[in-house]
């Protein structure tokens, strides 16, 4: 967990920002929300909302009623204590790739299965610059489709210690995720702070879908975390058009962030953007645009606006392969990212294809970049002591550093050490090999997976947990 | 040219700057700084400078006194007048490569060649994101070593329109760029506004050369630009310290331009920075760095605060081949750059290997990144058209944007469109060859190269200039 106290990289002014506010009034008051779920709607009904069949128009003024219950920042359990993260303010937490139906392993594009769901899972264990695995981080798609959620899970709560991520899939599926937590957590302190975190996505345009809305509600209920977040490519979910993307998003994040508090109030909710933009040319998703970029850091500003914890970012591409393109499109979205101090990252390792592919080089790059990031954003100390003026003294005009006593008492933490980027120079790196930055990528993850213990879970809880999984696969027929 | 009306990133408060400025002055008048030519002594020891041998003690406040006389911004000469450039305020301005001794073309690694120069500035000058094809874009180690800067000077005014970087390698080299940019632009406008600029490095730590004295003496008589730059890789010109290094950077740079202005008052001049660190595992270079990150923004702060147009940034990498590191280690340096506002930027296109090797494929990996900053750094407008209330009206809940009124009129130009990025399918990329973006920069390079056409220049003056290279090569023997 990084605590960013570098300012934040703000674009807007105050009559954009009120602009905006008008724009996503209009469409929650005017066109309105669909709700594809009954208890969903009952609640919006009962709380003076108006529906006409599925669709909700809303009161502006009470979304932000609703909205102002949510805590600005709270806490997330990890069965770990000491991996626990804090989330709103100028924290920023960092979760894997998520919902990918295939992975990337050197040249080999196939199927992901639950093995690399459980190597990824526990890559993510082994940096500390992740502070989440997320959730699925790869799918399984060699286990039953009814019930790999909890094989997911059960991954997840074993193989790691850190917050993760809930399905997300269904209503049963939200409760089993939290009948899991339970167990590893206990009740009571589940209560009291949550330490399931999950993903709601609307099925922009102006639609939440039922099994969305069903999770949403059990999570809602249990007191445990969502994220909020409509889904918008530009040009195919919400207008060709960043500002009228920006209102869409408002209205839609807040108006589910409203639904969340009128079921729990004060149930912690987290503004959730993921914004980018067609290809026109391709009709394809595109990612780490120009576009996108600038709709994140609008975004912050909005989150804190309502002072809510947001999320956004990630390590996005389009790209086919580790090449050039991965890295520039995965930092053009990142770079932001810190700038606009995201509270909660998805995304941050792993990310390929458009979000098709769980690549493991690309997992490793991003921790490259992800590292020189959260190095990069810590305040400068500027005192008599950085000032160094010894070190000219000592050195003098026409010197060189290198030996002098000042840098030998700090060459080993004075700078970024990199783990995967090479300075070598060319004969050298020749020598041993030309390997370019993927090659030695695949090097390190190997080396990772070698190296990983599993952290301690007691012994009981986790054949509890298994007793469970069997339990319910054989209940969902699997 | 673009203009940056997006906010500026500081992350210096005013405690910090009056601790930068102590810094800088305790180094200058306390240690003081080398001059290694004795007319650029003469000039500070009439000003009343303390002149010690070869080393100067300053006064730091009469060093503001003369920076105060440089002008905050200035415009540069194009011999294609609608290629002129302003130098300062909002402006950025982005020159290519400058000193490779080797190039890179696919995976052949060799000498660069006079060959090379003049394809890199035919590509320099086809692609706008450029507005400069600096200078020595490679080195011409097939030409004559004493006589290689007039080849240099020769291609770059009759290949590119645009403004131009002069040989600094001597001061007879320097006077020889003026007299050739005299014949394209003749003596009057030069005098009024200068048509060259050039790179003066300092010899880092606290020492000026005589080969970059004797020129930067001439370029000031002369009335034409300078960029004054601490080349400084901490650890071993500067102090493994940012705020050590950044108070040398300061020192060294003000003293230089204070000597530009004891020259010649009202010169325009700007303020540069090369600020990077070692790697201390290596030894070498290290480029794009988290260090050098804060290094920029921080230098970008100072330069305003002394009220001068300013140097920094550049698509830097460590890395040996056109890869994941290459890109991402580009575009670190390089967003800092756009969010610090630098007004010139050189290196903004084929840098590889630690600025050893221009490299083709590189430089249309770094164009890409370039116009999608230049896209991203353009104010966001929101008003009731970008809103677009209609086209949510038009799609409605569920509905999609794809085949929107509103869409099909904008989907030409509503989103960046990139150059070298691809977004297609898998299946689609893997049946075109699955090409990564080092092999698509490939073609892109060599068709440019195709399509390229010579810029006018009246033939009278091409062959002035021609007869000028081939009268001066035998002057100096080659």
């Amino acid at each position: 967990m990084l605590i960013n106290d570098l300012p934040r990289y703000e674009i807007l002014d105050e009559a954009a920002l009120a602009e905006l506010e008008r724009g996503w009034r209009r469409i929650v008051s005017e066109l309105g929300i669909e709700f594809l779920y009954p208890e969903a709607l009952d609640y919006l009904r009962d709380a003076g909302q108006q529906v006409d069949g599925e669709l909700v128009r809303f009161d502006p003024d009470w979304i932000l009623e609703q909205v102002a219950k949510a805590p600005p920042e709270f806490d997330l359990q990890a069965r770990n204590p000491e991996r626990s993260v804090h989330i709103g303010g100028n924290h920023m937490v960092f979760s894997a790739v998520y919902g990918c139906p295939f992975v990337r392993e050197g040249d080999e594009r196939r199927d992901a299965t639950y093995d690399d769901f459980q190597n990824l899972v526990k890559l993510a264990q082994s940096f500390p610059q992740l502070d989440s695995p997320g959730g699925t981080i790869c799918e399984p798609n060699d286990r039953p489709l009814d019930s790999r959620h909890l094989d997911m899970v059960f991954a997840l709560l074993t193989l790691s210690d850190k917050p993760f991520m809930g399905s997300v899939t269904s209503g049963p599926n939200a409760v089993d995720t939290i009948a899991m937590a339970e167990m590893v957590f206990g009740r009571e302190s589940l209560e009291e702070t949550p330490a399931i975190i999950s993903l709601i996505n609307v099925n922009s345009p102006l639609r939440y879908d039922d099994r969305m809305l069903s999770a949403l509600v059990e999570y809602a209920k249990a007191g445990q975390a969502t994220v909020i977040t409509p889904f918008l490519l530009m040009g195919a979910m919400s207008p060709v058009s960043i500002p009228a993307t920006l209102a869409q998003q408002v209205g839609e994040a807040l108006a589910g962030i409203a639904l969340v508090q009128t079921i729990r109030p004060g149930c912690p909710v987290v503004f959730g953007s993921f914004l980018s933009n067609t290809d026109m040319q391709s009709g394809s998703p595109s990612f780490g645009t120009p576009e996108s970029a600038t709709g994140l850091l609008c975004t912050g500003q909005m989150a804190r606006h309502y002072g809510l914890p947001w999320r956004s970012g990630g390590m996005f591409t389009s790209s086919q392969t580790v090449d050039a393109q991965a890295s520039y499109e995965a930092l053009m979205t990142m770079m932001p990212t810190f700038l606009a101090g995201t509270n909660w990252v998805m995304h941050s390792a792993g990310w390929l294809e458009s979000g098709l592919v769980s690549c493991y080089e690309k997992f490793i790059v991003d921790i490259e970049i992800l590292r020189m990031l959260q190095e990069e954003f810590q305040p400068l100390e500027i005192n008599e002591e950085t000032l160094a003026f010894g070190a000219h003294e000592e050195v003098g005009a026409g010197g060189h550093f290198l030996g002098a006593a000042h840098t030998l008492e700090r060459f080993r933490d004075c700078f970024y050490r990199p783990l995967l980027s090479s300075t070598e120079n060319f004969e050298r790196w020749k020598r041993l090999g030309g390997r370019d930055a993927a090659e030695r990528a695949g090097e390190i993850w190997r080396q990772k997976l070698t190296e990983y213990e599993q952290p301690p879970l007691d012994g009981g809880v986790e054949s509890q947990l298994a007793e469970y999984v069997s339990r319910r696969r054989t209940e969902l027929g699997d």
